[in-house]
């Protein structure tokens, strides 16, 4: 099954030689996406230009065509690869959810705290630049549309949410909502304390709404 | 008393000649101000160059720069500019609010779309520049500061919410914070359907938490 699935080993002769520049090429590729990310964080989208990434992953220009021909395609990677890596903080946080009563608590920290971190920054430069870059707004819209159902999903299903029940989807649209607000609020400054101040009352709202 | 407001106009030859001077300036400055509102909304922070702004004013740039010296001046003046415009849209439509229960879900939708509409784009635009530009970052930060304030005073007044009560000063912001997340999610397309539904839960939270 193996062979079938990863495909080739079978000929051992290529596979020799392929595997280690299979492996330089997927390190090449990481770098790159590090350096995007790392870019659009410090710099912002405007500042985050291929020759910068290209320097910064110590990547020539060739090869970084050759993974991501354009910038749109680098920067929505880039921001993919990012959550890739928190998604598996984040299950690891749910795995931790304490059950009952503080549970609803402690999954709008989890919120929160994802909606106030590194994911949200780069992806927010991403939303704002494309809204007046056609070229980036097809696929940012795109990609949206699909993170936001994922994570409507994932936040029904930590919080044991019943959607049959009239009224519980927009209770947990809105939460979502509400932390991109709270999002967008902690990007000039730490807005940490007056943040779970208002989760704490949200907490009160959600439990008698998803009751 | 007009005399001491205004100052100057005692002296009546120089007048004469200064008020029209002091009008064409005034005109000017408007013109750079709508300049600057249009570009930011149209081409984003990054995209608003202060010879665009010139050109798209018909104002020399020596005048310009007497007007607004930096661009962080400009911008910034550009987004109180407009912000004041929309505020006598804002004074009409809280002049004509319903009493009694339809009041909430009413004044809802006048933030709902108010964070949907021009000055949030153009405000958002400022925000997230301001995260990665130390020269933004101070002035936005503090304008964000004060404008948070005027804007939570004039909500929990249109909601006449009493905040001396447990949990409802948390409420007013959750309020903001979750209309300023719909903005958001309204810069990539047309969300005002999702919009409203949540906002129609909401404002059910919103009647029992303030009642």
């Amino acid at each position: 099954m193996t062979v079938c699935l990863f495909g080739g080993s079978i000929a051992a002769v290529p596979t020799t030689t392929r595997v280690p520049q299979e492996e330089r090429s997927r390190a090449m590729r990481q770098r790159l996406l590090d350096a995007t990310v790392g870019l659009l964080i410090e710099k912002g989208y405007a500042g985050t230009s291929t020759t910068l990434v290209s320097q910064r992953a110590g990547v020539s220009r060739g090869a970084q065509l050759h993974h991501f021909p354009t910038k749109v395609q680098l920067v929505l990677a880039a921001v993919e690869h990012l959550r890739e890596q928190r998604t598996a903080v984040l299950a690891e946080a749910i795995e931790d959810l304490p059950r009952g009563k503080k549970r609803i608590r402690a999954v709008l920290t989890i919120l929160g705290d994802h909606f106030a971190g590194p994911v949200f920054a780069a992806a927010l430069e991403l939303w704002v630049a494309a809204r007046t870059d056609d070229a980036l707004h097809e696929a940012v819209a795109a990609y949206e549309q699909r993170l936001g159902r994922e994570t409507h999903r994932l936040t029904v299903e930590v919080l044991g949410a019943d959607e049959s029940e009239p009224g519980v989807r927009e209770l947990v649209q809105a939460t979502l909502d509400l932390c991109r607000g709270l999002g967008l609020a902690n990007t000039l400054a730490d807005d940490g304390f007056r943040r779970r101040k208002i989760l704490d009352r949200w907490a009160v709202v959600l439990e008698e709404g998803l009751r």
